[in-house]
């Protein structure tokens, strides 16, 4: 990010999006104001937070100058500009972006969906066979994951990146949404490796 | 795209999400070859293709040396590296990816969707309930882009950028998924301004 820029950040910290913010910013040391968002009370359709963000959803980056930023790829992305989380050569940097879309059309949608529904909605009957039915897509990007880091201890190579920020918001709590992490032995390596980055900071 | 690299795209002309990257070709005039993959004939179930890409998904670009990089909107930021269509102001190039990412988690799997059940699959009856569970996010992801279109005449702001590309591919048929958007004329009116940008193509 541009040095002297201060930030806003709206988010929930029980959110696997806003947990990815909340750990680039401490890796990065990122001086930060966090405005708690609550979504399961209803804070991210009230009428003063649809007209920061049309589409509903946290995180949310806001500038000094009041430009505002969604979806938690991109914020990490901007971010981590120019710092060592961000690749310079073009195929990498792309690589990076690979995931991240990745991310979001193929592993979040099963895998932070199952765990909402289990964790947070205390798996209600009337959306057990939707949590049931999201098991085998989450086990599918799992899979994929397993498959690269066999071959490189990050991602996108031998490099932690925002890539593994991306992923590794909702992988490392994968079970509380039914997956078995015993089965991807290099998820759980990677998973080690992340948590043992300089800066670290948890879930809460 | 660095110049001088040649690039193989895998694809099916009838997917939105290659049509993306074939009309980004066109308007940078890339040169490329396009190796067709038939979905609905299974190919990307092959293990030949899923050697590719473990994800089983099109579009695939296959660089010179065999290096491969898969998902639509990292590719189409690669080939446009250094265009015209990719800001160089690291904010205007956040808010590219934030409509991206935006594509990928609330618009695709809405319109895209909808529009696959109906146009290919010919509407059978036991996807109906979810064809109309999918019209009110797809509303939802229309009414997003109206109220950015309103204010500036393309998704990123002045300048047409990957962005547009990336919500031109299913927006510009969302006709077919059973979206009117005549209730949408920002949206219509970005519509016909792409349409008419030196070098289009349309889709198959």
């Amino acid at each position: 990010m541009p040095t002297g820029v201060l930030v806003k950040i709206y988010g929930d910290i029980q959110s696997g999006n806003c947990y990815k913010i909340r750990l680039l910013c401490s890796l990065l040391r990122i001086e930060h104001e966090w405005i708690h968002i609550d979504i399961l009370a209803g804070d991210t359709s009230k009428p003063e937070f649809l007209q920061k963000n049309p589409n509903g959803k946290i995180p949310l980056l806001e500038l000094e100058d009041g430009r505002l930023l969604s979806e938690s790829n991109a914020i990490l992305n901007f971010l981590a500009a120019d710092s060592e989380l961000i690749p310079t050569e073009l195929f990498q940097l792309a690589k990076v972006q690979q995931w991240q879309f990745f991310e979001q059309y193929s592993h979040e949608p099963f895998i932070a969906v199952a765990r909402f529904i289990a964790k947070y909605l205390g798996m209600p009957t009337e959306r057990r066979a939707e949590y049931e039915s999201l098991q085998a897509g989450g086990h599918k990007a799992l899979s994929v994951m397993e498959k690269q880091l066999e071959k490189s201890p990050y991602l996108a190579g031998s490099l932690l990146t925002t890539a593994d920020i991306s992923l590794y918001g909702y992988t490392h709590v994968a079970h509380e949404g039914g997956f078995d992490l015993r089965g991807y032995p290099s998820v759980s390596a990677w998973i080690e490796r992340i948590r043992n980055t300089p800066d670290y900071i948890g879930m809460a």
